[in-house]
């Protein structure tokens, strides 16, 4: 009342869809009107009753991009490194890590082999996975959630019920990737690497997806459109329309039905091995990124030859 | 004698200009003719007698673009995680993690600290700049050598005498910058972050510095010129000309000179503070990354409005 607001705009993901709609119940509750609206926003793309969720597009194009990288220094490096783990974000949600399969161009293509938590993994078969592909290739490169889990359910950095000591002397739980890179070092006698990508997979700003970012817009016009048209107690949705190309309207779901709901990879887009994609996974993220990943050395068409006095001079 | 072998071209780092070294005086000792040629290579940009090396252009634009995403992020989330340090390649040289002041537009934009193993730096004094910028801003972004060492010369990961022990039971040296993630959390008593990019400072392809790519190639022409004009022991070089202009020439140096020498950075490139570089450190590292950081949603300019449907529809 004290500053006279009568719109309520909340940008983000299930956390704050749930405060949106707590904040729209006190209202209500108190007879003070306001106008209250969700705004999608979550690189986990987790949110129930939207096809995708701003922020995820971008991300994936960076996962992807990260990944071929670092997949062709692998293959590169041969015998002396051949096995590479690279922990994508996603707690509950393997969404981002399920992109990483865009780097390939051919089925071998890195990564070989991909984990997410929707679906449990024994160690043992984790191990005989990366096994298979080193053998067959020389090298493996695996993506996997932070949040995998082992066949019980229960989280990898804490399965083995082993912890680590901080150089404080604190306890912590061990991580993911830390873990099964030990576990493979351990198990196959090889050098094993590991890349954690962290805070780069939602800020790197050089990689946003030209979709991603018009439709991050879009869900902010129609979020003000929606509450001048009297609407409250909504997120905004992104609702893909059938068709051979991709089309995306707007549209609204109440908040309610969307606070507190994890929306995660359906079966369909997992494989029955639980350790990669399908199809259907990669038709539906395609288009999200934007366009092609940037090919090798796609800045170097410049004409710089000149800058260069060739030897003898 | 085997295979015939006339020519012997090494592309690497010290390691390998050492090795082609040796594989010169032992051909020399028994006789054999052979042409020996070291072709420079390697991120760190600390081989002798040349201005710098390449890879080094390409990581050096990656780290810069990497944090000014990460520093942005930072800088958005402001109290709720409002330090953020960056580990960056590098155990003795600190010419990568330098270059991440190609970064800032202003003076104050992050990376606001800068450490390398050239300088040491107390933790009471490294705290005390993280302070100051915290104050001054409400938030602070570090780029850190995973090779700092304190004023006493010792590595940060082993100076406090602290050991981690890993999820297996095995003691394991603490990073740098879990260490001092660890430390400023502790002294400030707010949130701290990191980001450690790993492999992908050196494989990530779609940010090649086209003046990079370019003198990459042409070093490896000299090389051949080099072997087939008569010349051996010999490690070709990039000799920066005088002149407004960037250009560069092919050179030529012992490598009994290059062998085993680490190029360090020298100390007109570092500021008295011993927390960031000079301007004749980014006057030297300007031109090698081939152009302006790519800017915030570059590839954002095609026409994509068409796939969006606004709400109502």
């Amino acid at each position: 009342m004290a500053h006279d607001i009568g719109h309520f705009f909340y940008i983000g993901g299930n956390d704050s869809m749930d405060t949106a709609h707590k904040v729209h119940l006190l209202a209500q509750q108190k007879g003070y009107e306001l106008q209250v609206i969700g705004v999608p926003k979550t690189i986990d793309n987790d949110l129930a009753m939207t096809d995708h969720c701003p922020g995820y597009g971008s991300a994936a194009r960076f996962v992807a991009t990260a990944i071929r990288g670092s997949g062709w220094d692998t293959m590169a490096m041969g015998e002396s490194s051949p096995i590479k783990l690279m922990e994508i974000m996603g707690r509950n949600a393997g969404w981002l890590t399920a992109a990483t399969a865009l780097a390939r161009e051919i089925p071998e293509d890195p990564p070989q082999l991909i984990y997410v938590p929707e679906r449990g993994v024994s160690l043992e078969k984790f191990v005989d996975d990366v096994r298979y592909w080193y053998r067959r290739l020389g090298y493996c490169v695996i993506a996997v959630s932070e949040g995998l889990r082992n066949e019980r359910g229960q989280w990898m950095g804490e399965a083995s019920g082993r912890v680590e000591v901080d150089a404080f002397g604190h306890a912590r739980k061990a991580g993911a990737v830390e873990f099964l890179e030990r576990l493979v070092r351990e198990s196959l006698g090889v050098k094993t690497r590991h890349d954690k990508p962290g805070y780069l997979q939602r800020s790197f700003t050089a990689l946003v997806s030209p979709v991603d970012r018009e439709e991050a817009y879009e869900v902010g016009r129609a979020a003000v459109r929606a509450a001048v048209a009297g609407e409250t107690d909504k997120m905004v949705t992104l609702v893909r329309q059938a068709g051979p190309d991709y089309v995306v309207a707007m549209g609204l779901a109440p908040l309610a039905e969307v606070a507190n709901h994890e929306h995660l990879l359906p079966p369909e887009y997992l494989n029955e091995e639980g350790n990669g994609v399908t199809e259907a996974l990669l038709d539906y993220v395609r288009p999200l990124i934007g366009g092609p990943l940037p090919p090798y050395g796609r800045l170097a068409k410049h004409a710089v030859e000149k800058h260069v006095r060739p030897w003898p001079g």
